[in-house]
């Protein structure tokens, strides 16, 4: 499909680059101009949005989930994340098929829409029918392996790194691992060799609390980042999720070695972690993405929730009302979570990159009156703001409406389905 | 107009009452039946709605805020409290008319009806285009004075709390001041000496930040707490806005003489100001609502993310993830925010009560799958799920449409055009 979206406000996200009124073409799969209405080419086009002055930017990166853990949403709330974790969630998710992943992924990458989120950074246990979610839906996914002592294998990580490794499919594969505190020394030098063997990045989570990187001194003598580097692991790149607990030497291995960390401020609140110091962070130079974690955790998957999060916890946090400004939070939420992902193609609109953005509606009185849209996009922005998410140049929700190939009552319907088995 | 909605969970926030499939019958401006279907009787219908399994429960009170405000909504932002009031708000407000101040007031009501709020408790300058607004919309309000040393008089407070007193009306006023910093000791004795004159309670914002409570310490040797009280200010019941830095003393004062405490966490968060120990205050028996606060300092008018808020960052604070429960927050979003406006027939769904009600949407993807509908709307809930907004019997919002008697294109011109002008 050729798609002209005109008289659009276009917030391109490049460096430096100011809002402007014009056009944004799709051809296929890809952005083929990005411009003022004077300067841009004829087509013949199968459709053209009228924009209606609305603001177009680049779709909303999630840069770090567990999509298919919908099915405990609101199920096991109010609990400090390792008990919650060992008493609620996995023996919960033992009970889980491939299949169930599949249906409930699906739920997820609709909630995902709604929220502006073109594609998402997904942990979780069956990367093939995760993979296979996202392909039906048409939604761009970047896996990650969750390897710990009890599930995935060093194979399976092979295996899928393999197999889906073509960037230009929507979905595509990254070595990960659970955390170190679900991990044995051997796997950790086992992952590390993996890394080295594929000049690749992993991620994992890591500092998520401060139990956590005590049990890692107390094991291996230095903190999970520490850790990692040492073993040389972040040799080529990857990431870190959560990073609530980080000394000044962490950071100043996550910036030296390009490791991005992903905050997930809505998660570390509700599991009663702590407030990550992102201003440190941005101040050492280190690269912040944004995601919401898994569903059962945050409960939501809504990325103008952790938004104003990362602003407004970071300005209570320092004392500090200037802290974390508005524009640097939209671009963690879209060029640094594309850098985190490996999506170079997905990170600002211009010529060339996915055509993976949003529309957001400008027409509503949280977006009134125009006094600075950046500020109101992350200090007032809501999922209602939501007017057109495109992937990959397909218009995969409108108006409230979903275009991924299932009817939404059938994937409600599955989701209850599936709780109800296992609580049955 | 007689109003059936059926096919209803209905949530009517009674003590002890869970979610039941039912019905909710309104008569003109008042709830005439609650229950189930069975026993519901028979009448001719102006309207039935069939509510197709969704919530019906009471509108949410926005328990403190400053709608009017709307025209500096991401126009001055990361300034800590004092600076950001007197360098950009106070010169800004200087510029306003009464009527900038209906049509401003007219754009937050707007925003407050996507949120599923059906009151608000507002202090601003102007109570008389503020109630015209309200009224001209349909919309309730609890108007509250903002007397300080440099705006509002005494013969207004009395001239307005004389007007505006009939509990039927959709407006109403209550006594109210704006802080202590901003009113002289003189000022205070005679709110004070209103207070008793017309056995009302009186409201302020109130311990917002560690200079103001320092201050006030330094000014008349206790905290403002222990001075309001000290005054007798306290005998007849109100409300304090903020209380981010309360003393043992301070929320024993307020347990034992009722007086609610109205959370406004985004703000506090955005302006840097701290977190409310709303752990303690519920320990200690204190009533607890929720405000937004002005749209110049969240800057949305969003109860879903205030909700959030709420427990979240108890969580946090309290390094707890079992800190204050869904169904606690619900009931500050409601219930209490009623007890706080002295709105006592908006408090519950139950016959003779108003009809302000809001029906919310499960068939998204963030309320999916149901496993708890009270956790869902805390956790996941968004304005996106507001299917419906009733007030006094009318319906106000339906479907993303407003019908308030004039067109919201209209209502954001207007707001454009007042800031234009003032910067112009």
């Amino acid at each position: 499909m050729n798609i002209r979206i005109y008289n659009a406000r276009v917030l391109t996200m490049e460096q430096g680059r100011d809002i402007f009124f014009g056009e944004v073409h799709i051809r296929e799969n890809r952005i083929s101009y990005v411009g003022n209405a004077e300067n841009a080419p004829e087509c013949r086009w199968d459709r053209e949005i009228d924009a209606e002055g609305n603001v177009v930017m680049p779709g909303f990166k999630n840069a770090h989930t567990h999509s298919a853990m919908t099915f405990l949403r609101s199920y096991a709330d109010d609990l400090p994340l390792h008990n919650w974790l060992n008493e609620q969630i996995f023996p919960m998710e033992a009970k889980l098929t491939p299949d169930d992943i599949y249906h409930l992924s699906k739920l997820a990458i609709m909630e995902y829409l709604t929220s502006g989120v073109t594609a998402n950074f997904d942990m979780y246990l069956t990367p093939d029918t995760i993979a296979q979610a996202s392909i039906d839906c048409g939604f761009r996914t970047v896996m990650v392996g969750g390897l710990n002592n009890f599930s995935q294998s060093f194979e399976g990580l092979e295996e899928w790194l393999n197999k889906y490794n073509d960037p230009e499919e929507l979905v595509t594969f990254q070595l990960g691992f659970h955390a170190e505190y679900t991990n044995s020394r051997e796997n950790l030098e086992k992952l590390a060799a993996l890394v080295h063997k594929y000049k690749a990045p992993i991620s994992t989570h890591s500092s998520e609390s401060a139990g956590e990187v005590a049990g890692c001194i107390e094991r291996h003598g230095v903190t999970p980042t520490v850790l990692f580097n040492s073993l040389g692991m972040f040799d080529y790149g990857g990431s870190c999720y959560h990073c609530v607990y980080m000394t000044d030497e962490d950071l100043d291995i996550m910036a030296e070695k390009g490791i991005c960390v992903v905050t997930n401020p809505a998660s570390n609140l509700k599991l009663a972690s702590g407030i990550a110091d992102i201003t440190k962070m941005l101040e050492k130079g280190v690269h912040v993405a944004i995601g919401t974690d898994g569903p059962a955790s945050n409960n939501c998957l809504d990325m103008f929730r952790e938004m104003f999060l990362v602003t407004g916890l970071a300005k209570v946090r320092e004392n500090n009302a200037a802290a974390v400004s508005a524009d640097n939070v939209l671009r963690m939420a879209t060029v640094e979570g594309a850098y985190a992902m490996g999506l170079k193609d997905a990170d600002v609109l211009a010529e060339g990159k996915f055509a993976d953005l949003i529309m957001i509606d400008l027409n509503q009185p949280n977006m009134q009156p125009i006094n600075n849209i950046e500020k109101n996009i992350v200090y007032s922005g809501s999922k209602q703001n939501i007017k057109l998410t495109m992937v990959n140049g397909r218009v995969l929700y409108e108006n409230g409406e979903f275009f991924i190939g299932t009817p939404a009552q059938e994937i409600y319907a599955k989701a209850n389905e599936i709780i109800s088995r296992m609580k049955g």
